[in-house]
């Protein structure tokens, strides 16, 4: 337990241990962030071979996930849940069981399913969801980093029930480790990932098969556009499936808005021969993203004890903006 | 017109001269390259700005279309058709009036319509279909440069009517400027790029839009897998309508294909939830993709006097294979 350096909130305004949960390639470079950042950090994991690799490293890390549990109930730890989707069920009934009372947050690529979890199972937890936009090809703590989370997207969740101060708390470790912090409802952060993470991946796989279907001179003759469009294809199935199947609700209405905008361009080719209006609208999406990303900021703060800071917040995240850094209980933002 | 080294075929075994319409990435890079590989070459294009950019450069460009197809037939050189697919008949016909009997390629991205054109507009003419697998983003000649082909594929059309003597100098030509010579049918040459080339371009662009509807939350989430599925929606509009609605015979089916496989997911989703045989299916379709790509070759050598050559040498493009280089009348090829 730290706690000499004075910045931070909550604990009396000191910088909380950490324990991460699952130490693969996010939990890991957690660890290994958390570590670098000046933080009293622990970890633990299912998985032999990533707690002896960690422990290898120098790390504080085991296989005993409830005795690192409470130790971060007696401490006072923020507790990051870094295991897989389909293992998050389980380890919450832990947190519950050994961390009651404690602030849990989590790494995975859906919100409202572990959110909903979180509710039902780990009821005296006050839980913060996140999801750190950053690697997914990779899965072991030998792929961890403690720069990974440098520069990238890193949502935390703003819900109606969300506790600011907890959020803070959370935020502040993703600041710590690095990341622009996106304040976003649950709801928004997985139709987002939808559009923008799962849907290319199901795009890739069919390509890919479509591609393979013209066997080997397909392969001889294939360049530029379809050596991107299918890399991410080369992802572990089994990553892709959790994150695309546990993201089914917000999934489904994008993917039918996919199938309707590649059958327009096969009805208007098959009738007209044109296809001017679905590449002209690819062309000025293109664009239009990219202004997006690349226009310039006004700084914002949002005082967290305001009546409106939640959906203050709010606004930053669906506006494209970013937190980078607390003052106090004033979070400063940047916003397009 | 050169003529001293003795290499090549035709002209009594003189390396042909080479005369290019249309100058502005492909063609200008083909003028450059001829040029480095020691050939006689000019070009002519209707547009001005490439035509004074490619003679401020030291070649030998202009504007007068005519002039440079009357000093092709009288020459004896391989003309290179490099003009947008909606110019081609235009100029099929002047190369018709004022170089029947040259011998004629063009570099266009489909080959099955450029066939049916130059049957029915340049009877006169001896065609060869060519399609070098090289850059499409950038169409003037700025963009133009004598190494674009080194080591791509380039696709040369063998069909029921082809003399092999004339594919055997177009060929020749594409292993000149650095290429690997796929030969093809035009049928199965437009079928393979719906399915690796205008198949991606399409579903670019259906991705950038469908991520454009996300807002400014969509652009700051945006990563790998969203930037690698949208790179070549950047590409100009009129390149890529060109080029998929110049394909349409061969696109349709292949649409299908993709709507299909998509549509299943989606069922799949909705209805069980499971994405597993869409994901599982495009993860060993680009295995087997890159299996085939780096899978070793073997030498083969097809004589193109003998009175099976048209179905060998599309043997070797069909599995895959290309030929590096000729022996007299026999091409030397390497097949996976």
């Amino acid at each position: 337990m730290s706690g000499d350096t004075g910045e931070g909130t909550g604990k009396g305004g000191a910088v909380r241990d950490v324990c991460v949960i699952g130490l693969g390639l996010i939990g890991g470079s957690v660890l290994r962030a958390a570590v670098s950042s000046g933080r009293n950090a622990w970890g633990a994991t299912a998985s032999v071979s990533d707690a002896d690799a960690a422990a290898a490293d120098g790390y504080d890390a085991g296989t005993d996930v409830v005795e690192a549990l409470r130790r971060a109930a007696s401490s006072e730890a923020v507790v990051v849940l870094a295991v897989p989707l389909t293992a998050v069920e389980s380890v919450l009934a832990l947190v519950e069981r050994h961390a009651p009372g404690c602030l849990l947050t989590d790494v995975t690529s859906v919100k409202v399913p572990v959110r909903d979890a979180a509710r039902a199972v780990a009821p005296s937890v006050t839980f913060v969801g996140g999801h750190p936009m950053a690697g997914t090809a990779e899965s072991s703590w030998h792929a961890a980093a403690a720069e990974l989370f440098a520069g990238a997207a890193w949502v935390t969740t703003v819900e109606p029930d969300t506790v600011l101060a907890a959020w803070q708390e959370v935020a502040t470790l993703a600041v710590d480790l690095g990341a622009r912090v996106v304040p976003l409802g649950a709801g928004t952060h997985d139709e987002t990932v939808a559009r923008i993470s799962h849907l290319p991946h199901l795009l890739a796989a069919v390509l890919a098969s479509v591609g393979a279907a013209g066997g080997p001179v397909a392969a001889a003759l294939a360049a530029g556009s379809f050596a991107d469009g299918t890399r991410v294809a080369g992802t572990r199935p089994a990553l892709v499936r959790a994150m695309t199947e546990g993201n089914r609700t917000a999934l489904l209405p994008v993917l039918d808005e996919a199938l309707g905008a590649l059958g327009a361009a096969r009805g208007s080719l098959a009738s007209t021969g044109g296809l001017a209006s679905t590449i002209d609208a690819g062309h000025k999406a293109a664009r239009k993203l990219a202004e997006h990303r690349h226009a310039p900021t006004t700084s914002v703060r949002v005082r967290l004890s305001a009546p409106d800071a939640r959906d203050a917040l709010l606004a930053v995240g669906e506006r494209g903006g970013y937190v980078t850094a607390f003052d106090g209980d004033v979070a400063l933002a940047e916003v397009p």
